[in-house]
């Protein structure tokens, strides 16, 4: 290691995204972004903002993208927190709600960005097993913690847990904050944002790179009680006043203000996404069910390494993950018709 | 303190920004923002960007914005960390490469966000006290550290430290890792990027807020050995994976590729502030020599604070800082002609 380095930085293993390729011509379901662009008005809001005023600060706490956040979910601007992704988002969270001397919880099958957080900040975490059909277990989550986050629907797998279960795993934790990570909520979940009035220890992270076809903008928000929202504000006011840019924040305004686009290209990819499905259950996949912008599946008779690979030879690109448990799953990013048509096609050829 | 916060989140002191008042018709002249507007290749090259490609995420790596930075300065990609705003490269400077068990060293008036950043991750900061005219003495630096980190040209001061002396304190202290802050240097400083290859300690850290006109971008980097930017890049990959959104990095490359503009802007600026310099003497200022594109001046007849008030009732706005040494200066920040002759007269009615 580097005398430079604080030691703590040779111990990292940094998280590891999607990979971007920069061909042309592939049909990328690998990063789980929308094969629907953004709103126009999206467009048109950031084409307003694109002058010479870029050479002043944004707004650093983002007031009027917190209100229309706040106006949308029917809570104060003062409960809502933003960041440069909804990434950003959970690192304040990890180091500003999490540090409490025992393990953060979260399961074992989940978004591999958890480890890497409680290793930046020297937090413990401990991995709570998904049952053997792939779903998170309230009970399991009654047990000394320093913290619990879980995405809902969860990462890799799809899986919705339904809302009186999230409410259990948070009625159960009273002293601790419990965090709904609820990137792919919108693709047929229920948002856990309507219990936040209730319990002042539950936090709901959202994101827009998902839903609202915005991954290339970075903005992501948090919702929750004023008091755990003063908490973020801490910490990123002692990090970066203005993590969101102007172009950014104007954006993300107009995505809100746009409800038809927003319902449309959700009703596309989950009309999209159930078409897959039964496609792969004809093609003899085991497919977990799905309320996310992605599908995870394996097939009985052929590694999901051997598929992943075979898919690339055709120019079809999804994620794999060599881990425990899920190493025969092939995680598929719900494309455009044409993108997953050509994905069917290439999976015929090879199973 | 809630429950809910990590202990240190209640010790937390956030960094204040300069106010961004949202008034009309204010001179605005205390976030030294460009008084001038981004190169029309800026605003050309995001509205290329502006399409349905926001839908995917940014590259992460940046390698693009890199490469054009490293063609700029002479150096090699790897040499090369991208941040959202230097602000954030800063803190994971903090993070990476300050946490050694000994005090960080900086001066003790200077840019007030690194005490932030020491309380955020509990680094001991030890100020080095300027001398009586605020000049940075190299010989004060001479003694145990964990890092030391500058501005130059020094904030709120203005006061820039010849390239010579800076190389002394980087010479001074091989085992650890200088920092030079210089967000202001292309205001009439000259680049302690030269020097890199020569130091494997030596970090410098520039922001495309100031001399390129885009504070409302958020785009900040370091430039420095391979070994240092392999540091920066396991903590940022253990945080954030995209801090800079695909807009951010077109723009930020065509700043880069308009160099008649950039040069045009900052003599413009430069002369501005020099032309601000002649009258603040005029009417009885003490100023401190500036390479910078703000003017730190006190007035031996009027207080700081009542100064402030007196141009913000006329509708100029400076920033005032009530700190020990500094209480009696203003910081003004260089506007157009216009401002600054509006300044000026505001100044003639109050001194």
């Amino acid at each position: 290691m580097s005398k430079y380095w604080s030691p703590l930085v040779e111990k990292l293993t940094p998280y590891v995204p999607g990979e971007q390729p920069k061909m042309a011509n592939l049909v990328k379901l690998n990063t789980n972004e929308n094969p629907f662009g953004p709103s126009p008005r999206v467009v048109e809001a950031i084409t307003v903002e694109l002058n010479d005023n870029l050479r002043l600060y944004p707004d650093p706490e983002g007031e009027a993208l917190k209100g229309t956040i706040a106006r949308y979910y029917g809570v104060q601007s003062d409960q809502v927190f933003l960041g440069n992704g909804s990434d950003e988002v959970l690192a304040h969270i990890f180091y500003g709600l999490f540090q409490h001397g025992e393990p953060v919880l979260y399961p074992d099958i989940t978004y591999s960005f958890y480890p890497v957080y409680s290793g930046l900040y020297n937090i413990e975490g401990k991995t709570v097993p998904l049952t053997d059909s792939f779903e998170i277990n309230p009970e399991d989550y009654k047990q000394p913690n320093g913290g619990i986050i879980f995405p809902n629907p969860n990462a890799p797998t799809g899986r919705y847990l339904a809302l009186d279960k999230v409410e259990a795993i948070v009625a159960a934790n009273p002293d601790r904050v419990v965090v709904v990570d609820e990137a792919y909520v919108d693709f047929g979940g229920e948002s856990a944002i309507k219990l936040v009035e209730k319990y002042p220890n539950l936090l709901v992270s959202q994101t827009l790179s998902k839903a609202r076809s915005l991954a290339g903008l970075r903005v992501g928000f948090a919702v929750g009680s004023a008091e755990l929202i003063e908490a973020l504000n801490r910490v990123k006011n002692s990090f970066n006043s203005y993590p969101l840019d102007r172009l950014a924040q104007a954006g993300a305004i107009a995505a809100f203000e746009d409800e038809d686009w927003f319902r449309a290209t959700c009703e596309g990819v989950i009309g999209e996404r159930d078409w897959v499905t039964s496609k792969l259950d004809a093609l003899g996949f085991d497919v977990l069910p799905s309320k996310a912008n992605f599908i995870f599946a394996r097939h009985p008779d052929h590694a999901g390494e051997a598929l992943a690979k075979g898919l690339r030879e055709q120019g079809v690109i999804v994620r794999h993950f060599n881990k425990p448990r899920i190493s025969e799953f092939l995680r598929i990013t719900t494309g455009t018709a044409d993108q997953n048509k050509r994905l069917i096609e290439c999976l015929e050829a090879l199973v």
